[in-house]
């Protein structure tokens, strides 16, 4: 196989090929062409349904192994859940992708895939093509890599990804995968709004050719498949693919694997897959297909790899210099990278700063200031007065004490021989060395110092190849591992270059600018020119001027259309842009007002999450109809912000479609629609959990310890009636994070009370560890009970999360259960056994019997959770495990833990726990707390009985609070102690012993509920 | 949908592009950039398995209705029958096809077609390529249509179909369907022998790109697929199909027939579809099949056709001309045609010179001789001395008789009146006009006559309307109708153009020479010049010089190798060569001499019947490796040759493959292997079939009318233990109709006495009807047992035939069962009821019970085969009918007609049958035979009395034949004449008339056996 390498950098020609009208047609034939011309082989679309080309054979299968694979294909890619009948005009239930895999990684893939835009017409002068951090993962084919979504004017175009894993198999040499999604591309260059008007061929739309299909297969997989007849496919195809594993054939194994997933996806878009059968099905069809991978990397080792094995690229050369600045010089030192996440750009350039720092400070090179700048395609670190060479010095090395080194006739002992001959000196060149006031004999050797150069070389080398981000992957480097790959090393002291060769990454004395300049590579003559340069490139270095440069430009734009862009409540967002290019360009654009009719939260999501888009606000801080886009570089603003609006335009009318639809809807028969949806095997439907947790809501509600004002709990009844509609609602099913949300917005349109409606979406809260948690108490109660049934419906019918495996999200809704249980004051009394013997109690109305020790179970599960949220906020883990037996009532424990906090320090409370200890260590296991009085007889023993039954008196029944045990029971601190210092407890006289044993024993259990004694055990005693 | 229409006739270009080796994919390109650039609208493969491009719904849907459609795309075919672990050169599990479909006809697909070779580097002045009839029908389709396949030096590299019908609909549109075999164009265009070797991609070969799929495929389609697995998914997709149907969705339903289809072919690769499940199948695909295409155009037509209606197109005009030749001139009239299939050629022009005759014999104009000459491309009619005008006439229009017309008074009267006004002339201008000798009144006028422009115009324009063949086409004309498109006309007489005007072909003076001439169209100027002018193109008009050339071209090139062809021998082959070709080009090939160690019948089938080689022969008659093709026009002899002798190699290298794996197998175990053969339900496997076959044999020769010596005994007993062990070998599963002939070479070789291998070969007679039938009785008697088992079994079982659908062959084992037994003398005097029982013994040993009204239907089953043999050999029907009750023994019937024959023309055989025929009126039926004697008085009833008792007496007791009954009963015409003469039988006193009927009723039975004599009643008298 004859992989043609391309030259690593190369600008990219403006339009290859100018066309009226780029057909689709033409479009795929460009791009095969263009892929072609680049070493691709041609092969077909795979022949069964495939949700993705990555599934194809060519792409899941041939990334394993050694072998070189570089292919491009058309791939019709089925997905049943994007049935639309044809109406959507983004959504088909088949849309073109066309696939690329170079394997290995060719060193230039971005350049090759920005060459293959050009080659569609696409003018990348023009237009602002970016790429934005997307990862891949997918858990059904044990797969995952890192990479990009590519955007064209903020269109996401294409999936560019390394991959880094298939079917559990870690993935060497590393492959590049490239997806692109035609019809958006050519709804974007044709301009059309509907897929259906894509210009297919000359003369013919895209709508008249396949509009039949997309209507028909739609009915198919919307209304028609018979669920009945899926089903059994699916497990045909799952026993076929079993078998063929069993014979050894990975690729007819494939096939049903292949399938299977179909068959999966019409399943699913019919509504009938519940949450545990998809759950199932995905563990079956992982374990095919980790099964398949594993057989097929044999298979191709047993036919000897007939494409050949790719060998690791060779390590870079370092190149001898002998060249050194003569004066102390800047050094500047960039590392060049791929497209960084915003998250990694501020992380990555500290890291850096502190390794050079760090290492800097073990050598002896004399410098200035160092500081570090980083943009997504560069780290750049700038070191000032760098000397030229470190300074000379010594080194000694110590040896015997003088005493033993020489004989009392002056002649060196074995000692001094031993370890002059050991350090390579005559024994007669033996220094004295004092060490600490003693004489020792020592060797003392000249350490001249390096030059800059040579230390610099070492010292950055080290730099790059130490270099890890928290999530890394691996590209054609040998040795290399980074959040994105490492493609090129600048290092210049002064107008000297820093010879540099890390794994097979050569450093240099070229820069890259922007992807789409006149002349990409561009060389650095000197350190001091280099800040200019890049500025001279429009490339803004310094993360702080691109911030103010966005925000000032953006504020310029919204005033001209007389808005104001929330610089404070937007600062997160200013973060991530600003690490998102090289040379902010914020440009304007406008939506149609008609959209400012849906929610605000609709409108945010979709700008700030999905596009990253500053909204633009008038005044009074309502939304207007624009936005600020900040392409990357010089454009043509025109094109850009036409192209963006466009993306706009088409996210919002699919929403406002959902809106005006679900309007027709009342929130009563959304509810009453929930019964259409599965929720789990033996668990019934949507619709039954909705009323289990009503049910759940109103009998917590009841609760004694619970207050609710008359119109709290008529707001509760009417909520928990509706609890969940909106998950039948269009918006929800496309966009499930707007669950509650929608509730809300629906429920408030269709005349429901604003109470009502704010329970109904609160009980989605929290959504996330640390998000917003419910403020009224119908909202609480109707989260808890909506997590109280999940987490007792899921352990009751056997499907607990298992190791690292949790996919109905059971420890999220742990940690909500209890986050509002600490939160919300009104619930702070609940405690967590209470409510889930209520949801058990639900459920054993559906048959579905919960027994006794799988609630013990659950809630031993909630407080692993609670441990995690107290460990995570940074509590001493000794604390952590001191009021883990309080965790039944989370609320409880905090405040324990809070008193613990407050007394720790004090010399008593240390005291306290001292003497608790010493009784709690004394009592064996089991003995029972009591004792016949009258036996006691020394002074020690009558006075700790009546210290202990004024203090039992003081305490009362109730489980006893940290603050009231500690003010009281540190009455108990003296008698303990001179009890155990004036008896001996363990007394050879049973009698005795036992008397006294007795006598601690109710100690013991006074302290018992408290909380845990004995983790204290370990705590620094106080004042120290 | 823009269909760009190409000018008619272009001239090929010599090659568009060169390219050192063209890779597959490259090829694809070129494919699919050409087609592109003539209109094709490009898509990608379907994304489920299919057999053919065909299947994709993109072919035989959209060839359905009236909307225009142009598209071409690549298909990978999965045939899993053909899967061979990747080990045969030529057959793969998945093969690419690349499928182009015009819609309508664009009036010149062919050299639309030609052009596509070009693009693919083709050079069409060097190699020989041709378009060899060949049909299409997929009975599970509903579809059939007419084309070629196209030939590449010998080599069958595209399907060109006009498709007629699809779904059991009649096409208009009609479509040209383009196929080509990718795999195979690449192997002969790469010159390369196995498909692994093709050079797929640069530096990539097929096998390694494909091996490893072909091979675990393969697997899985011969040995791992579970057929348990597979028979339900038939089911379950047949069910889905269905119910799509129901839903009015033709799309997904036809994706369910695509699957049905597929997986039926799994379970044949598999082997495990028995003849009647097979049948069961297909009839249910065919019915889902049917259904879909009805109901694609009833949607197609509900939404309104988006693809546009295709009109038909414009009729041609006829040009006015006012040239008329001054003297008698030549007559040239050519109809240009694309490729007549060869069995068309000579009986065209046989049609058209008749026509032309008759029609010119009905007009006045005087002409010479009428020749007549076809080529495949062409009939051309020449009349010599056509006279430039008819010569003039009158038309004379007869009246009422004068003697009417005139009343006495000389006036006309209104019958005159009348007449003169119909013919709109006066009264007064009638004239007298004598008519047999009487005198009417008349209308004489003057019939000018035309000139012969005018005439011919007319009545060649009627020829050409009126042409048809024996199997029809439309194409993208709107009346004409004939075996292959006609595409030009061409009339000149002398130099003047005759005006032609057919439907929407219009004449001309243009004809069109080779395909790859330099100018493919020519002028011609002028009759005279006519035959000159193709010569000098180098097409041979004559058929009988074409065939003297190949002849005299193909012994020279014979004999430069010191073999002859034997030109008696090859007569038909040399007969349908002449018609296949313009310019015969005989070109000799040669093959290896290994492959003369195949059966010569092998090495024969394949050189005359799949590549119509001439073989040569040495004088002693052996084949020799060598074969003469006769290519069409000049080309590069070497180039065309060696693709030829790649073809011939191919095909021998599968061959002795099969050859020598076949060899290394007994023909006791392959035998034994026919338990893995499924026979048909209910049936058991074909070992079982074997045994009864056996078991059957061995009866019928123990029967007492079969004479064998003891040595024919033992051969049967041996040939009934191997019956059908070849269906197991390699060669027959391939090549099916080498069934027996296999059979015997295997016996032999595996030293089989020569009477063992014969009877094995002669079981398999006679192939078809017609066809050798067995010589040996052990041949003939496992011959008649193996299709008595088939239609005993398959009758039994409730498979017999219904209407036109025999799935099973049964009529033509049946009509073989009487063949042979009127053909074999041992075994002519068996009878078909006891053979049947013989059969049908055994079917119960199986438990098939076959009920004796199923025998009778059987018979009856086999008695309509012989009538149908009888009156196929142009027998009288009366005599066939005469002799039907006695097909019993069809060889006893055979003697019967044959006497017939003889006695049928004698005057005393006549009387014969009159008498008895009036015997036979008078008694009525269920009169018994039988009188008292005794009552007898008249003379001639004792008369009658006394020659019956001899007659009797002389024909004794058997069945009576036709000669004796005849020789004797001949005694009986007197007595019976005068009985009937001097009594009255239906006498008033019954119990004379009993005596009389009883009398009579002895005649009528004695001759009742000997054949039908009521079927003789309408027979001419003798001698009339």
């Amino acid at each position: 196989m004859c992989l043609k390498k391309t030259e690593a950098v190369s600008p990219i020609p403006a339009i290859i090929e100018v066309a009226a009208v780029l057909t689709m047609q033409d479009a795929l034939r460009a791009l095969t062409d263009y892929w072609s011309r680049h070493g691709c082989t041609l092969i077909q679309p795979y022949n069964s349904e495939v949700g993705a080309g990555t599934l194809n054979p060519a792409t899941v299968l041939r990334v394993l192994g050694p072998e070189p694979w570089r292919v491009a294909y058309v791939e019709p890619s089925v997905r049943p859940d994007d049935a639309r009948y044809g109406e959507n005009p983004n959504r088909l239930q088949t849309h073109t992708q066309f696939q690329v895999i170079l394997k290995p990684d060719p060193g230039d893939p971005q350049e090759l895939y920005l060459g293959s835009l050009a080659a569609l017409g696409i003018d990348l002068h023009a237009h602002d093509v970016r790429f934005v951090e997307d990862n891949w993962a997918s858990p059904a084919l044990g797969a995952w890599g890192l990479g990009w979504e590519v955007w064209l004017d903020g269109l996401e175009i294409t999936q560019f990804t390394y991959f880094q894993q298939a079917g559990g198999i870690t993935l060497d040499p590393v492959p590049v995968e490239i997806t692109y999604g035609i019809e958006r591309i050519m709804m974007a260059l044709q301009r059309v709004d509907h897929f259906k008007e894509i210009r297919y061929a000359t003369g013919v739309s895209y709508g008249e050719i396949f509009g039949q299909a997309e209507y028909e297969m739609s009915r198919y997989y919307l209304d028609e498949a018979s669920t009945d007849a899926n089903g059994r496919l699916f497990e045909e195809y799952a026993a076929e693919a079993r078998r063929m594993l069993d014979a050894r054939l990975p690729v007819p194994a494939h096939n049903y694997v292949l399938k299977c997933s179909h068959t999966f996806n019409v399943l699913d878009s019919r509504g009938v897959v519940s949450t545990t059968e998809r759950a199932a099905a995905f563990k079956r069809m992982r374990g095919l297909a980790r099964d398949v991978a594993h057989l097929w990397v044999e298979r191709r080792a047993e036919l000897g790899h007939p494409l050949g094995v790719v060998g690791p690229p060779a390590p870079a050369e370092l190149p001898v210099s002998t060249a050194v600045p003569g004066t102390p010089a800047t050094l500047v030192f960039e590392i060049g990278t791929e497209e960084l996440p915003a998250g990694d750009v501020t992380r990555t350039a500290a890291t850096v700063r502190d390794a050079v720092a760090r290492k800097l400070a073990a050598t002896r090179l004399g410098h200035g200031g160092i500081r570090t700048y980083a943009t997504p395609r560069r780290v750049v670190t700038i070191v000032e007065q760098v000397q030229p060479r470190e300074p000379d010095s010594e080194q000694t090395v110590r040896g015997p004490r003088v005493s033993v080194a020489y004989a009392d006739d002056g002649e060196p002992t074995k000692a001094a021989v031993g370890f002059a001959r050991g350090r390579q000196v005559d024994v007669a060149k033996l220094r004295r060395i004092d060490v600490d006031g003693v004489a020792h004999v020592g060797v003392v050797r000249p350490d001249p110092g390096r030059d800059a150069v040579a230390v610099l070389s070492e010292l950055l080398g080290q730099v790059v190849a130490e270099l890890r981000a928290d999530k890394n992957m691996r590209w054609n480097d040998p040795k290399l591992s980074f959040v994105r790959p490492l493609r090129w090393l600048l290092a210049l002291l002064g107008d000297v270059p820093v010879p540099l060769a890390v794994s097979a990454l050569a450093g240099g004395t070229t820069t890259r600018v922007l992807r789409n300049a006149a002349e990409p590579s561009v060389e650095v003559p000197s350190a001091d020119g280099y800040l200019e340069l890049l500025a001279g490139e429009g490339i803004v270095l310094d993360p702080a001027e691109r911030r103010t440069r966005i925000v000032r430009a953006a504020q310029r734009l919204a005033r001209d259309v007389g808005g104001v862009v929330d610089v404070e409540g937007e600062s997160a967002l200013i973060d991530e842009i600003t690490n998102l290019v090289e040379e902010p360009t914020p440009i304007r654009g406008g939506f149609a007002e008609e959209y400012l009719a849906l929610p605000s939260e609709i409108l945010m999501t979709v700008m700030r999450k999905h596009q990253r888009y500053l909204p633009v606000r008038a005044a009074d801080g309502t939304l207007m109809p624009y936005f600020i886009t900040v392409a990357n570089g010089s454009c043509d603003q025109e094109v850009v912000g036409t192209g963006n609006e466009a993306v706009l335009r088409a996210r919002y009318e699919d929403a406002l479609f959902f809106w005006r639809a679900d309007l027709d809807v009342s929130p009563d028969r959304f509810r009453a629609a929930l019964d259409k949806l599965s929720f789990a095997e033996n668990l019934g439907s949507m619709a039954d959990r909705a009323d289990r947790i009503a049910a759940v809501a109103q009998d917590l509600g009841a609760l004694p310890m619970v207050f609710m004002t008359e119109a709290e709990r008529r707001t509760l009844t009417r909520a928990a009636a509706l609890a969940k509609f909106d998950l039948a609602s269009h918006m929800v099913v496309e966009l499930t994070s707007l669950a509650g949300t929608m509730a809300r917005e629906y429920a408030l349109r269709a005349g429901e009370p604003e109470p009502v409606a704010q329970a109904l979406h609160e009980m989605e809260q929290p959504r996330s560890a640390g998000g917003q948690l419910p403020r009224s108490t119908p909202g609480a109660l109707l989260a808890l009970a909506d997590r109280l049934d999940l987490l007792v419906g899921m352990f009751g019918i056997g499907s607990g999360p298992t190791g690292r495996s949790d996919p109905f999200g059971l420890r999220r809704a742990a940690s909500g259960l209890v986050s509002i249980l600490r939160d919300h004051t009104a619930l702070r009394s609940m405690d967590v056994s209470a409510c889930l013997a209520v949801a058990a109690e639900h459920l054993r109305a559906r048959a579905v019997d919960v027994p006794a020790t799988t609630l013990d179970e659950i809630r031993e599960f909630v407080t692993r959770r609670y441990e995690q949220q107290l460990l995570d906020s940074g509590q001493d883990h000794r604390y952590v495990a001191a009021v883990l037996p309080l965790a039944g009532s989370p609320a409880r424990a905090d405040e324990t833990l809070a008193e613990l906090h407050k007394r720790a320090k004090a010399p008593d409370f240390a005291e306290l726990v001292a003497a608790l200890l010493r009784v709690r260590r004394i009592v064996p296991a089991g003995t029972a707390a009591g004792y016949d009085a009258s036996r006691l007889v020394e002074p020690c023993e009558l006075s700790l009985h009546q210290v202990l039954g004024e203090v039992r008196t003081a305490l009362g029944e109730q489980p006893t609070r940290l603050r009231d045990f500690v003010d009281t029971a540190a009455a108990l601190v003296g008698p303990v102690n001179t009890f155990f210092d004036e008896v001996l407890v363990m007394d050879e006289d049973a009698d005795r012993r036992a008397t006294r044993l007795g006598l601690l024993a109710h100690i013991r259990d006074l302290s018992a509920g408290v909380l845990d004694w004995s983790a204290l055990g370990a705590m620094p005693a106080a004042g120290k």
